[in-house]
């Protein structure tokens, strides 16, 4: 692992970063200036400026999103300050090409504070097609997320949040498939609360999952203690522990589960709680970068399927199969909103992927390199904006 | 003109906008990601959070230019909107590649205040290199360039005030060598004083040229009426008018004068004004898209020099002369602003590019197709830039 560190070093000191804006128009004499830019340019202007739904016609708009951070909540490495945060950001904005033919490019913002990052990603918003959130603290981003989506009519979407929530579900609905089961009869028991937790807790509940039991730092979540939360822990009072139980602790949940999933902290899962959760559980272990339980652990107690956040093992759970294709998908059909059902449009398509008869414990999810991903999610979530009608006038 | 209107409008649909954003690494297998993206990026990222200076050497940061408007003084059009001056936004970063090589991408703002423009553009700073202002109205766009250089330590720049300005200081420095005078001794006359012209008064005033006399739409600016006086104009009696002449209007002023400079209105200087300059006059009109006399008539009424802002006549005064370089010089330096030296130093490398033996009244200031111009002008201003100390450390 230390050779990749040095080698990614290596890497970005010698190309100095990884984008580049090239011009896709010709511009070699002053007849093509003339064209471009003065004074032709005029005319395109006074076009958009008459209406300004235009912009996605005669401009980059449409294709464009930015990727904003403040750097609070880097990777794993946390509030590391704007800069710090930029070679990630770069390689979103790479991701969003490479995957899905997005320009896509960084703003990293030097404030943590919630209203001055909604004002600049408001201000932006006429020369962008869509903003992708990216390691923004909670609970911040909730905030931050919630008030854009109000007041801009542009995607807004917080990767940290949705992305691994989308792929989460994607992995659920093949395996609740191959275990002939029904989402309702399951006992699922969620390790984290915070950004990420609670877009999943959020997603299963909308899909059918009601046996939710969700655990941050101060234990089970209890709708009888209620007072003492926070509004976004309040509001996950909806959709976790319906029927009150009183679990101290993690362990005691996961007797008798037959989901696992972990956005929390290493190794807090023994073998023992593994092996004492119902036959045919599905244990998800995605703290980054250890893991709540490894993938041998998990396995040698007898879970039945394994999804991890890694690609060295089966079931790579990656957000990356999820945001190129959900961001087309919004860009195409010109968007003004993501929705609960255009992410989990996104994540039946990402299931829809695997053919039940290829389906098995170790292959519940395709690869993030399988091309069929982006234009899958992009249609899926194409057509539900339009079903919806999310979308701007054309 | 008409044609290329239409067929400006046609590119632009065509294209959808002109810029595209590419990865600059490889980007091909899960090893690729695992360099340019996670698990790897956390490498740089710790690098630069230990040395923010380090965002120069591991990200794009160090070639990137954020081209931010909002609106309110596009070309000739005025104030038509964000959503409206994004096809001028998009050519001014295609020119920063084109010419110079620099990855830049607009930002056109849904806002008008000073503040609020200002508080973003110090936002977004960590990420960029420099920040070009574009068509933001004057008087708000000279408070909001002191602003932020004041305040920041990258280079911004707001180019319809120093462009244009930097471009004629070069035209001038030619026409001084040709007709072997001395500005000191040159009786000079702006047509403007708004954003342009007062950015050419003061340069050419740091130049030499001390005998300037200025024109608003109130008429000639005069030390005695400084009570009445905005700041920026009462700022401007430094350079202008310093023995008190009280000129009704603008032929009054040309009546003996050696240098006129048009950034104003159409059609306001007549053939008899030009007739009754001096001997060998030097005559830039360069309102848009009028002119105040025409290339034409000037020549007519026997002007010996004449520049104007077109490419169909000779001695372009274009400030795609100066910006492209201006930048690829500012960057290279890693400067900390753009002062009134590194102007100079650029309009005199822009000059210096016209042997003296090509030198004729008609070859005042080189093609922007001459490639030396880049370089040249970079090289100019990186050279100022070091010397003057005005540079990040390395």
């Amino acid at each position: 692992m230390s050779d990749l560190y040095e080698e990614s070093l290596k890497l970005h000191a010698k190309y100095h970063g990884k984008l580049k804006i090239e011009p896709k128009v010709p511009c070699e004499n002053a007849h093509d200036l003339s064209i471009a830019y003065t004074p032709g340019v005029a005319k395109p202007c006074l076009a958009i400026h008459e209406n300004p739904e235009d912009s996605y016609k005669y401009t980059d708009r449409g294709n464009t999103v930015a990727v904003v951070t403040d750097g609070t909540a880097v990777l794993g490495l946390g509030d590391i300050g704007p800069e710090a945060a930029l070679p990630v950001m770069e390689g979103k904005s790479l991701l969003m090409k490479r995957f899905a033919g997005i320009d896509s490019f960084p703003l990293c913002l030097d404030t943590k504070d919630p209203g001055k990052i909604i004002a600049i990603c408001k201000a932006i918003a006429p020369g962008i097609g869509a903003i992708n959130l990216e390691d923004i603290s909670a609970p911040r981003c909730v905030e931050i997320e919630r008030t854009l989506i109000r007041e801009l009519n542009i995607p807004v979407f917080h990767d940290d949040q949705h992305g691994t929530a989308i792929v989460v579900l994607s992995a659920l609905i093949n395996a609740m498939k191959l275990r002939k089961a029904d989402p309702a009869d399951m006992k699922v028991v969620i390790s984290g609360a915070g950004a990420a937790g609670s877009s999943i807790i959020r997603m299963l509940y909308q899909y059918g999952f009601h046996r939710i039991y969700a655990f941050d730092v101060d234990g089970c979540l209890d709708p009888d203690e209620a007072d003492s939360y926070n509004d976004l822990k309040k509001e996950l009072l909806q959709y976790v522990n319906l029927d009150h139980q009183k679990y101290k602790n993690i362990g005691e949940a996961l007797a008798g589960a037959d989901i696992f999933v972990g956005v929390s902290a290493p190794h807090i899962v023994t073998k023992e709680m593994i092996a004492s959760m119902n036959e045919k559980n599905i244990v998800f272990p995605m703290a980054n970068p250890e893991p709540e339980i490894t993938y041998q652990e998990a396995k040698e107690a007898g879970a039945w399927i394994v999804g991890t956040g890694r690609s060295d093992y089966p079931n790579q759970v990656n957000n990356l199969l999820a945001f190129p294709g959900l961001f087309r998908g919004a860009l195409d059909a010109r968007a003004t909103k993501i929705t609960e059902g255009m992410k989990i449009a996104a994540a039946r398509g990402i299931a829809s992927l695997v053919d039940e008869k290829d389906l098995n414990p170790d292959h519940i999810i395709v690869s993030v390199f399988d091309e069929r991903v982006v234009p899958t999610v992009a249609e899926a979530v194409k057509k539900e904006a339009v079903a919806s009608g999310v979308v701007r006038p054309c």
